[in-house]
């Protein structure tokens, strides 16, 4: 079976850091360490991590129940204000790894609220990234994840967007933003990774027979991978690891695509392409 | 004939303010007064300035041919930054007629200027509106009419609008514009009058026969509404006077729809509204 592995699968930059920090952190084994929900939406890599020692909490209420608990890893998804103050009241040591690229949206939605503008976040309002960026933007903003969802306002308008959404949902909300607008200040905050890897994506789709999503079931990024290569009419299969590949997928297919979020590793991404290389065409 | 009149149709607010203007001057029989460029599009009220002791200068050169010009009345559409310069170095009087809507667009294209955006203004380059926002956009602005036009730029990008744009055209240039946008900030200059006149005009097409549009030739805002009111597949005639009008294009005719562009006075509107109802059904 021949493979065509995309160039842009697995860990973005934000992700790459992240794990660096937290495995230094292991690596230390330091106690009482732990990250503030899983430290990326994959189950493996969460569990080496908690095998390094480094177990997570699922929020920061979980902080009543674990005794001695002493520096919490934020996660690339980075968290609300709130949270952050709660860590610093209790004397708990942060180690930061917001992705630097969330970290920017978190700045621009300060800078829009305190000029007085509007915020609209363009972006899922139940993901701890658009959470985080939301207690940033001030009591008015709201979260839309399609223009069908846009508010009833005008005035001066600003707009952030989820780091991972596609450019064509921005797109999509610019006519309609501006309707009421006076003044329409947008921070194109899409991750250019994320870009990147659907533009990718689109590309083996149309060179291969089958393709292969891998990443965490819980992972926004992996899904909406898989999801745009269905719609392009690929036999599409999103798994978390090589052990659910089943040989009977392959039947009468030469080529496969395989791609993986930027949650990720390298290691089960290896694990799948050798997979496949051993089935027959 | 039944005539159907737009409610706003003919001057608008910008419009009446600087004749206001205009005819005050001329009331105090004033010499060496002169307007730079036709007080508004529309050739019978240059007329009736010009006899009532105010003519017209082609631009700023025309100047040098006029002995005694003491004074200069700025009209509706503004002018550029340098010429306002060189009238004030003359020592010349200044009347500023610019549409207090206009100003702001000036005013906004000078500070994303000043801020250090790319400025681009969606408008025709060749009209004086759009010339005099240019000059205060920056020497790296462009100007385009359509998202055809739209420049290969990134960065911090500033948008503008000539004031007698259509929303829908601001609506398409948006996605484009956001490409290659790291941020981009729209000012919605749009004036909501010109909004109400071509909102207006699909109104009266649905309900009518035939439609007149009245005003200038040159007035760009009165070819648009005509242009609008064609492309709905009415039969429609822009005409500048009432005497243009001929009974055969009403035969087997009942309602006439009549609206105006912003720079036709009342005055003609109704000689075109009385010379119809003349006309038999």
């Amino acid at each position: 079976m021949k493979v065509l592995k995309g160039k842009h699968s697995g860990f973005c930059f934000g992700v790459k850091r992240a794990i660096n920090m937290a495995f230094e952190i292991a690596a230390e084994r330091r106690n009482g360490v732990v990250t503030l929900g899983p430290i990326i939406h994959n189950p493996q890599m969460t569990e080496k991590l908690r095998a390094a020692g480094i177990p997570h909490i699922e929020d920061i209420s979980g902080l009543d129940d674990l005794n001695g608990v002493s520096t919490v890893i934020i996660r690339t998804h980075g968290i609300p204000q709130k949270d952050m103050e709660t860590l610093n009241e209790r004397g708990i040591e942060i180690i930061d790894a917001t992705c630097p690229f969330v970290k920017k949206a978190q700045d621009y939605a300060r800078l829009l609220n305190e000029n007085g503008y509007m915020v609209v976040i363009l972006g899922d309002r139940e993901h701890p990234e658009v959470k985080g960026i939301l207690s940033f933007a001030g009591e008015d903003a709201t979260v839309v994840k399609d223009p069908s969802e846009y508010p009833n306002i005008s005035g001066r308008i600003g707009i952030i967007v989820q780091t991972t959404k596609h450019m064509d949902d921005l797109k999509a909300l610019l006519p309609v933003a501006i309707e009421g607008a006076k003044e329409l200040r947008v921070f194109n905050t899409i991750c250019n990774s994320t870009d990147m890897k659907l533009k990718e994506t689109e590309d083996l789709a149309s060179k291969v027979d089958i393709m292969l999503v891998v990443g965490g079931r819980n992972s926004a990024n992996t899904t909406r991978i898989a999801n745009l290569s269905r719609s392009l009419s690929v036999p599409t299969h999103h798994i978390e690891t090589a052990s659910e590949i089943k040989d009977e997928w392959f039947n009468g297919f030469n080529t496969v695509g395989v791609t993986a979020g930027a949650s990720t590793p390298d290691w089960i991404i290896d694990d799948v392409t050798n997979r496949i290389k051993d089935i027959g065409g």
